[in-house]
């Protein structure tokens, strides 16, 4: 149990270096880990990762429905069955994503996110979601190249850093909030501590 | 109102060919009319649409979702302005399809289907529904090239042929269920009647 972790943050909160360190610890502690984006990691996803993230203009409805379709794949063609055979699932952003992002950021509310997600997953949800913050300043510095969502600006940012606050204050028992801008290795060390924890 | 005119019923039924012959005799008569298909009719729903219909395997969840994201973006981009300019809307297919097609077909459940549909169309509904019924052999045996969905077998289409009779059925008053096997300019004649009734 609690093997399916999501990386969550705004964008330059250094979810994938983590994920990465993580994945490694636990592969030497002798576990199998699948290490999954959103959106993505199936063919269809990554179909609509490109409409979404490089394509022409989306809604915000059109652009929560999409995010929610390709997690919907991915649960049922990677996550459920990889949980199911005892492995762990280190996913870079989740459903958790969609509601800061969507239900926060694009004011679709959290709620609302929550409900066009829920039939989809048929109850498989992260168990464990590792919030790294930054500040949104720090963050847009740390992008490489911003993709569509990652292009909107501070403002943007700062409403979505809050929409993940809020979704930890809401469910402290599965969130783990990190301070990421400490340096890498505290960063890791705090977040295995926390799995283990948990474990 | 009752310009949002949606033509429905399983493949081969003949929507495309009603469609057009309606929105002759609409524009004869001094309507502006835009003419859509679900899903497309969008730069993101084109795109959705080959995911949907050549592209890799989609799961049901992940399939109804495309399929209201890409609603979404036509409701939202084209559809509401054109109603909002006094045009008539002439659609193949519409959210009764997703209903029929991936509730009663794919057996997700209509009201399931329902619920992840409406919030991203925001009200706008088809107020008119004509619904063209054939036998399921007799659509399929008319398919020029089926696609994914369109080649999913005879007691698939029979499910939502009975899907799309429930749909009638609760909602008579917003669904004209004219039979499809007749000769093409009896068919659109009773659907013309149909609308100037409800004009």
């Amino acid at each position: 149990m609690n093997r399916y972790v999501a990386l969550e943050g705004i964008e330059g909160a250094g979810k994938t270096s983590v994920s990465a360190a993580l994945a490694l610890r636990l592969e030497e502690a002798g576990h199998e880990v699948i290490r999954v984006r959103e959106p993505g990691g199936t063919a269809v996803g990554e179909g609509l990762r490109q409409l979404l993230l490089d394509g022409p203009p989306v809604t915000p409805w059109a652009e929560a429905l999409m995010f929610a379709a390709a997690r919907s794949q991915l649960v049922t063609e990677v996550i459920r069955p990889a949980l199911d055979r005892g492995a762990w699932v280190l996913s870079d952003r989740s459903v958790y994503s969609s509601l800061a992002y969507q239900g926060a950021g694009r004011r679709l509310g959290m709620d609302s996110v929550r409900r066009i997600n829920r039939p989809g997953l048929a109850g498989t949800w992260p168990e464990v979601v590792v919030l790294l913050t930054v500040s949104p300043q720090q963050g847009l510095a740390r992008q490489a190249r911003p993709d569509r969502i990652g292009s909107q600006g501070l403002q943007f940012q700062r409403a979505v850093a809050e929409g993940f606050a809020r979704l930890a204050g809401e469910e402290p028992e599965r969130f783990v909030v990190i301070d990421g801008g400490r340096p890498m290795e505290q960063v890791v060390a705090a977040a295995w501590d926390a799995l283990e924890a948990r474990a």
